[in-house]
């Protein structure tokens, strides 16, 4: 079997969830491309090494610029916080190398179009990471659009919610700061819930938006403070939130339809619901994330007397990549939608292909 | 219109949803016959008046015989504990009044089988009123069935859960004693969830039972206590529970079905649960009493990819009774199924029809 | 007891669920006045004659002017479309008599409050019936809102959806014409929703909203269309729908709370769906109407490993309304609100107490 | 870090469960030991080389007795049909082997016993795969029923239901022979459900059981017909099915609670349901393996007027297992139970513990 190199940079949260999708894509897949767990890059090394033993990347590096430019890397994996995007995408597109990239893309549309042109220029795969996509429901939904099951769309309802900061004692952590974070859950969590709808819906004509902040300072980080924890000892000293704590938006879509979105860290007891709803002339689809096996779905087309919203478990043979997992009603995880997406990706290599989703400024 | 006249006997929580119910069905319904509550009987006249003038029945009684014997009396509704049926029924019917009966029916198939044959006998219309069988979903659940939607039958899975007696201190009230009981649950409950069952799937061939007591003994009961609270003051003196917390059953079906049922009022947080589901070779379907406007629909006809148990809500036109209600969406509730009931037994009467379901046995 | 008479103007929907109610409502409800249902009145004296005979209405009219002019009316129910409320109410309070309102209110701010002033200066007790407020789930999230166990509210996310419109051959009711109906689910269904909005989380200090039509023109309707109908034989001529087909908006709360509402007649599946989430610093709370006897219930003091949203079946003795109806688990249905709502307004006139929900603009 | 040696007899569907679990448990899970994947056995040569190549499993052989007698494998793990566990467990135990055995474990409460004094003599780590008890929701229940949450149980209630032989023509697989198989859906479904009732109830004093065949006859399987599926062009001529179709028990556990199973392979529409509910005398808990992510959790603790089922989502940082994976909300699946299964098992073999679930017969 073909092998292909790895290179990753960035080890906390994404960087887990992509050394999984890397070493278990070609366990549940058939690939004819191996990738090879080939360098990993962090600013510190101690860490970049822990991470580097515990999922068998061979080799470790501190500086991003030398694992875009070593000739023996073929895949550049940015799994990097938003801010530093851009520059690594230019670097490894210009040193011919494929990018796998985080979500949210760059700060800017001007930004994210030199990405996709340098990108285009220089005949690399670059894919953005939207992960939910690949989940068998929402591909199902996909397909149940694409066949005109539901018919003309009148109505998307989305909302992304969470609730990690309502205390408001969690600490002002790097993603409630603008200089770090860029902004909060309008580009966190909402970059997900408009990539489904304009995967699913089709694209936005006009946008007003609506944002505000509960809470206003925060106690400043204690030491090992990271993405989800507060870290020992929460400091006395307060600083100000400069990201907004929760963020709501009317659209208009090119194609008639109407649409919410909501995304926020505030909505208590919500975890990671990101849900959709979408209503058409000829039928309806409904998601939550929190239950990812499953598709809400009504058809005008059921007998008058038998209509109703079908939970579909989408764990059949005939649904995207169930084939390569367990039976029936065995579920599957979160971490799943990454392996798909490094095996879609994988193949997109090996055929020479553009058709993997492209990367798109939201 | 023509009138009918009604005479009540019992005046708890039967009398109520039973005067309701004669109440309401001349308002909801296009009926021939419009009753007048006549006459309201129970041993305590100071009780049964106080019902009367709230439910509007013109003359009381404390003396049931005179009910039946009166010659202005068209209906005798008996909403009497289960012991006090038979002798009242027998009666009624040879006295030649139609006879509305509450369940369960008799102690013994002996004794129902001479209820039945007495009212026949006497040409008077007769039914025992399982109220679930006329709520929408299951009246909806009937008719995919009928219609071959289901398919061959495999199995019953039914349940009715209740938990009012979890309270080791809740009194020995009426229904915790054999000599005024009978029975517990397994009378009381699963008469309903039995009477669903050979509604939808059909006679029952064998049954294997198993029934227990959690609790043996209990306080005596304080003074005002009543079927579902326990007076003033729990007694400090205690009594035996004489009849079952709980029954399982495990059934054979005449068409080859298997069936179990469970009969309890020990099931913490389940207040009014009567729950089934039906699997069968083409489609399934799954109830609880508690959503009573929904019913479940699974069908393999539905293409393979978008097969899920719908949730249909059973409150369109096209569903049994509904297009005498509300417009789609505007649930009824518990008390409709008795209205329903009235509707259909004064439809009958005018009718000279039998076609209102029958008494039968247990 | 004392009685005290009405009289109904309008015998459509409205008229029936209100006849409903003021007869239910001293049946289940310890009341000390007692209602007559004096007289009933429509335009069509046949139409009008056949409701007042089913419900037992025991004059008609057919001039809404005689009725609040009559002296022996104590109380005028407005159950008419939303154009008319203004000059009946005005002329009733006028008259001095007790109004029982049907939402909408007005058509602007300056006539509700006209409608208001008149009211007071009259001294009669007004109100206007925003019927889903009485139903016990919803009082119970108020109370624990009150109670302070939702906290600080952050996001309140509404939506009143319907879909009886999609078919594009559903003709031209008056529903649909400004001339009649004024506005289209932003008035009609966000009004409710708007109510639970102010009720629950308090002000709205801005709104931004957008609207949208999906079909522009209908046929005209058939002979014998209503609201919820499309009359025998849709016409071939179409006319311009001249109310908006779907509504969204963006609110912020004066408390600092954010909102956001959809109000349409195009979610395909969603029957009566009037649903709200409320989040708050200590619990958030969610409600469904096709689930009315249900509140989802979140708490931040559960233990920590054991918090989730709670399914809280809301009737309990405890829940408001529902001693007066059946045991725990036993539900009740649309209609019960307004029974609750007459027997609110009875309670009041007695009282001579304005503590019921006062008239107020959207 | 120290090694040990995993030899695996079999690669169907639990040979890929397991080498998935072998690979990802160090990976998530801070281990002393790592196990290293030594040497895959099966029959048929070319697909077992294939197997291995796979999941990387070093070394391959047909001939499960030498991987049991080489002195480099510490670990048999037997991935086999039931009717070869007690030969092969016996051995391993013999040679000194830790055994991880996946379930039913045998034929006979006799074989069993056997099974589990030679391991002891042995003084082996033994352990039987019930994998559903390492579900964080389900070691949730086991801790609140320790805790006491849920007071003295009173009722089991649970079924294992799926539906991949409803189709008359689905093949007469080695799963639906006696000869191969032993039993059907009472072993291969109940083992789950009874394990789990043993591990959250308790003792079980006294069974019946009622078993039904559907389906007497099958097409005999078609080339290339694997456990789920039908293979190629199935044959026209027919076989006795000799294993139940459906199960149904009714069970007196050693403390007082009652309780029922329903294990089938005939209930359209379900994938893979192992549900439970289990009511005590102050709170209930219900568990269903399709959204294996959630507990639902009644306690009578709550406040009278706001108590309910409540959705616990056991992703939490205090759940079992999860502090491995991923934030709270990002849900896990069916291959989880394995990880932590082989995780719990190399932490009892290195801390020489046998505190790991012990082999118990059912």
């Amino acid at each position: 079997m073909k092998t292909i190199n790895v290179g990753i940079i960035g080890y906390q949260f994404m960087g887990k969830a992509h050394s999984n999708g890397w070493l278990k894509a070609p366990l549940f897949f058939d690939l004819n491309l191996r990738p090879i767990l080939k360098m990993a890059c962090g600013r510190n090394q101690q860490a970049v090494n822990a991470f580097a033993e515990r999922w068998g990347w061979q080799e470790t590096e501190t500086d991003w610029k030398k694992v875009v430019e070593r000739p023996d890397i073929d895949i550049v994996d940015i799994s990097l916080p938003q801010h530093l995007h851009y520059e690594v995408a230019i670097a490894a597109a210009k040193n011919g190398k494929h990018i796998f990239c985080e979500k949210p893309l760059a700060f800017s549309r001007a930004q994210a179009e030199e990405m996709l042109r340098v990108a285009e220029d220089n005949k690399v795969l670059h894919y953005l990471n939207h992960n939910y996509r690949r989940t068998p429901a929402v591909m199902l939904a996909k397909q149940l659009i694409d066949e005109g099951k539901i018919g003309k769309i009148f109505h998307w309802r989305g909302a992304y919610q969470q609730d990690w900061i309502v205390d408001p004692n969690f600490p002002l952590t790097w993603q409630l700061r603008k200089e770090t974070a860029h902004a909060g859950p309008q580009w966190d969590l909402n970059s997900h819930s408009v990539d489904l709808a304009l995967f699913l819906v089709g694209d936005i004509k006009s946008v007003s938006c609506l944002t505000t902040n509960f809470i206003k300072e925060r106690p400043l980080p204690g030491e090992g403070a990271t993405a989800f924890s507060s870290g020992t000892g929460a400091n006395v000293e307060k600083g100000e939130v400069t990201v907004e704590d929760a963020a709501l938006m009317m659209v208009e879509f090119e194609n008639g339809a109407i649409g919410s979105f909501e995304a926020t860290r505030f909505a208590t007891g919500r975890k990671n619901t990101n849900t959709f709803e979408i209503y058409g002339s000829r039928g309806s689809l409904t998601f939550n994330q929190e239950r990812m096996n499953e598709l809400q779905y009504f058809s005008n087309d059921d007998p008058e007397n038998a209509q109703g919203f079908r939970t579909i478990l989408a764990t059949e043979p005939s649904h995207a990549y169930i084939s390569n997992w367990w039976p029936p009603g065995h579920i599957i995880g979160y971490e799943h939608g990454f392996v798909h997406a490094m095996a879609d990706f994988l193949i997109a290599i090996d055929k020479k292909s553009q058709s993997i989703q492209i990367l798109r400024t939201v």
